[in-house]
């Protein structure tokens, strides 16, 4: 029996359940409501357009209006849901009153943590989100010798490098001791930080915010350390699950502040599903909740709940979350956590480091990478890993995923087979390397 | 209690063997005879110095013969050993007479398969190997206008490309119907085929050489297709474990010509150990042994050969052989078996096939990336992988080697979490869709 979904959100979760749910039959009806302008580009690659790597905003699209038209997929763009009526089954829409669902999936997304301090209303407060804007900011953009970014968060990161490629003058202020104070190592971001001063960014670290500066429009920001001026600010805080819709309507909310949701990526209330940066999602080491992953997670939630609204009986499995982004000349990466975040969180764990290079010492290209590998101290099982080097991360960090996931030792690795060729690896693998490294302190021990 | 230990080869294997026989007790006692005047360089890098992707051939080598020196390993250069005395525990070594041993590594490394054709006596027949001979070798190409290479295997890619980069007319002839026919399935080829063609090069495939042409010199080749000139011929067939010695002291050979070792790299004799191209060894999933892997393998072997002559007791573990290489402008690898490879071995499989891309569509510096997996009808589990692209093939050939060895099936694969971010990976990673269309395939059933 075919049934009538609403989707609510436009980005990775919501286009991916609206696949999902005329995956599972064609006849299933789809609404999709967002309250942008557009629908299915990357907004990930907002960042690279602002530091002229790519061309144009244009590029990004993915798929056009038509292609959605063509499989049925009806959306509703500029287009506000005010409600869930959850009794009733149904969505009050701006501008189109009562919607009847059968099943809903909530896919609203995230919103930038507020900074909580004063000025915030500034025009000249840029929060990277929607392609329509950014295109508005990149045209200010050219105008603009010296800029702030407040907290070197993944988009913050890529906002520094580019903004500096941008030939702007950068600040940085960011609480934490370092960049991606909340994922990375300090030696894993060392090699990025280095690589900014050498682009000529100004780093602000264990530096609050504390106001935006000026009258109308920002001219600079008051920080724990003094005051910079700024003609532009990017505000790149935590993103936080935007779960104002759900919270009114009843769904259960988790220690995090996301959605919670069963392995159906059904929520607290029986036809309502819910996918992408508004819902948490267990780590599967640990069963931590975790929140705010990529774009792909979010694309992958929105299939599971969007064929699970559909009729189908997809299950969306545990997350050990590889990670990882170009950061200024290095990419980083990693996998689960590191170990400042599994310090923190009071995980028991034993560490193998190593320095490695990705290709042959003598041929073109190549680059130096640094491993860390932390297992559990009882299996020798991976839990979790962290990367920096010039090319290579983002396979190892999704090898490492599957690693932690299917439960592989640091003795597997200590003894994994690697390709040797001269242009494109180097006799030893440094994930190899770290795994050796693990078990010789293990000896030592 | 220390011991005495000989090891015939200088190559990766009897450098490996020698730092295993010092790591396993420092009072151990090693000497290392080689018929050539070095040690401990790259030979796999000869091929793009020829190329001049590399500078100098001085760049290529690892350590000094200092370096030796000082942990105590004592290298005997251009030294040959003539015979293997069982019973008395000795070698015969031309120059030095007889000399003892406790235990004994044979690291004898292969030769090249003798095209079996007239002519094999001509000057102008390159077979790539020692540093010495490549340095030779390098300032007469820079009179060749039109060289041969004989077969497209893996060195034979290595150097077609080196050729051409080096603006010399290169002609392939290879019986086989395409490029690395013997491990590589056509349509991962098909690339690199093509990018030669573009770079100029004349391919012959299924064309068998018949004779090396001249008086003295050599002048061409007579192949099944016709003569082709040539100032240089490289003569790059499959290589073939040198076993010479072995043989003639007794050591069991086994099907595919190499050395029969133990899982400790014992062979049939006590006390005899053997490493690297001159020993076959066993693939994990199939139990079908293998022989002439990689540099990479032969280090691993050596090590694990040395510990034990010295006393130690380590395993070398099953292989399930990642390989990749930079050929042409694409970089091609694997693990274990392509389609072509299981078939003509009768080993039952399904496939999953997937064209994806390396990152974000709109990224610069995006390539597309093809990914085959083969998997066990029964189980599900892989069992070998081919692909080719632009980056990221070797870090994914590991990757699959370590899946296949603990048996992630494809199911495993198609959920695989991955990094999405646009500089460095696409929302889609090419290994899981191979993945999901293996399981699409099967459900077509």
């Amino acid at each position: 029996m075919s049934r009538r979904t609403v989707v609510i959100g436009g980005g990775s979760a919501g286009t991916g359940a609206a696949g999902g749910v005329k995956a599972v039959d064609k006849a299933n009806e789809v609404t999709v409501y967002t309250d942008f302008e557009d629908i299915a580009y990357s907004p990930c690659g907002i960042p690279f357009v602002h530091g002229k790597e790519i061309d144009s905003f244009q590029t990004l699209f993915l798929a056009t209006k038509e292609d959605y038209v063509r499989v049925g997929i009806d959306i509703h763009y500029n287009t506000t849901v005010t409600s869930i009526d959850v009794p009733n089954h149904t969505v009050e829409v701006e501008g189109e009153g009562t919607v009847p669902w059968d099943t809903l999936v909530i896919a609203t997304g995230f919103k930038y943590a507020d900074p909580g301090v004063p000025g915030a209303d500034l025009d000249g407060l840029y929060y990277v989100k929607n392609i329509r804007a950014a295109e508005r900011w990149d045209a200010r953009l050219d105008g603009v010798k010296q800029a702030v970014v407040v907290e070197a968060s993944p988009l913050g990161v890529e906002m520094i490098t580019a903004l500096a490629h941008r030939g702007i003058e950068t600040h940085v202020v960011d609480p934490n001791p370092w960049a991606l104070g909340e994922q990375a190592d300090p030696d894993i971001v060392a090699p990025v930080e280095q690589a900014w001063r050498d682009m000529g960014v100004h780093l602000h670290f264990n530096t609050r915010l504390e106001a935006f500066l000026g009258s109308g429009t920002v001219t600079g920001v008051r920080t724990s350390a003094g005051d910079l001026p700024a003609e532009l600010v990017v505000v790149a805080t935590h993103k936080r699950p935007e779960t104002t819709l759900a919270k009114a309507a009843g769904v259960k909310i988790g220690t995090t502040g996301g959605i919670v949701v069963g392995e159906d990526l059904s929520t607290s209330i029986p036809g309502v599903y819910a996918a992408g940066d508004c819902i948490e999602v267990v780590q599967g080491s640990t069963s931590i909740p975790l929140q705010g992953l990529t774009g792909s997670h979010a694309y992958a939630q929105g299939k599971v709940a969007g064929s699970n609204a559909g009729g189908g009986s997809r299950k969306y499995q545990p997350v050990y979350v590889p990670w990882g982004m170009l950061a200024a000349t290095q990419m980083v990466g990693g996998v689960s956590f590191g170990e400042t975040l599994a310090e923190s969180l009071g995980i028991p764990h034993i560490l193998g480091v190593a320095d490695g290079i990705s290709r042959a010492r003598y041929y073109p290209g190549v680059t130096k990478i640094r491993v860390k590998l932390l297992a559990d101290p009882a299996t020798h099982r991976l839990i979790g890993a962290q990367m920096v080097g010039g090319e290579g991360i983002k396979e190892r960090a999704d090898f490492l995923a599957m690693a932690v996931r299917v439960g592989i030792t640091i003795e597997d690795l200590a003894t994994m087979e690697n390709v040797y060729s001269p242009a494109i690896g180097a006799l030893n693998e440094p994930i190899s390397l770290a795994a050796q490294n693990a078990l010789a302190r293990l000896q030592a021990k």
